[in-house]
């Protein structure tokens, strides 16, 4: 008595989600045998439903539902701020955090000459594009702090700047909120030193 | 910018499998966005699947797939010895153990008075029916090591015995292969000592 062929179909399907090892895939895939039949024909369709109605909008790149993007389809928003994000999750994380109020646009990831990944692949033209056609006059990239966001950083920086009228900034380094100074590391404390503020 | 509706149906799915939680529920309904159109197409079907070609053995209770119980369906077993087992998984391991030849019968799970589970939620009627108009010699009980499960298999023993002419006996309990007798618990120990055996 092997596994029964559909679970270990199943099994291959969840081991493909991050963070999901063949254990926990196999087991997983047995919880999907003992829900109710409903539950599983809604959680197959719930699947089919996020791929079909999910779609990503064309000017800024972030995931919209139902054909209107939250973001550049909002009169409400500033519309010469322009934020510079690497993932969808980021955007949502800023949004989150409810300080923010411009738009966005996504670059489909960070520049990593060592990965072979140059700036063709991440859209930087039409970045430009959208950036020097538009009423932008700010740009903020919000890249990781790591050393491939900061290389992309301060590429996109000059990039931008060589059209003149744009300003670019990036989000601060320092501190957590919250976090320890003791426990901080070296980098983060060197950065905090450097960025600091008069009281 | 909220967590699109349909990223959020699809994450309630997900936190209902076993060890997923909210935000691990939610990293995996992104990922499944992430996912090639026919990727997430063979997730869907496969969870439709693992549901509808799945049934129970209406004799031994277990898994079968495409109609024929691989267990109870094969003359090659031993037609005169029953295990009963607990959980499909359960006798799915003592199959990859390749110890065993019999035949098993799934009992719908332990008697546990303090959470209100008596025989009759546990199909014990249908075992001892099974039992006693088969050609079963031997009942092996490998209910769990547990405290239900040592009276369920202390019930079971009895019930089976009423019967007569059935050998009924359980799994042996000792030491673990490969463990170590320094970490072993105490009940272990005492386990391994009643249970020894001459060399």
């Amino acid at each position: 008595m092997e596994n029964l062929p559909s679970i270990v179909t199943l099994a291959s399907y969840f081991s493909r989600l991050p963070g999901v090892g063949p254990k926990s895939a196999e087991r997983m895939a047995y919880a999907v045998l003992g829900m109710e039949g409903e539950t599983a024909e809604g959680f197959a369709n719930a699947i089919k439903d996020a791929k079909s109605k999910i779609s990503r909008c064309p000017r800024c790149g972030l995931y919209e539902e139902g054909g209107a993007c939250p973001i550049c389809d909002d009169p409400s928003r500033d519309q010469k701020t322009l934020m510079v994000v690497t993932s969808y999750k980021d955007a949502l994380a800023i949004e989150k955090s409810g300080s923010y109020k411009g738009l966005y646009h996504l670059l489909k990831g960070t520049l990593s000459p060592a990965k072979g990944i140059y700036p063709e692949d991440l859209g930087v033209d039409e970045l430009l594009t959208r950036i020097n056609n538009g009423q932008i006059e700010e740009v903020i990239v919000a890249t990781n702090p790591t050393i491939d966001g900061e290389t992309t950083a301060l590429y996109l920086a000059r990039r931008i700047e060589e059209g003149g009228k744009v300003k670019v900034s990036r989000l601060a380094y320092g501190l957590s909120m919250g976090s320890s100074l003791e426990y901080s590391d070296a980098l983060t404390l060197e950065k905090a030193i450097e960025g600091r503020k008069d009281i």
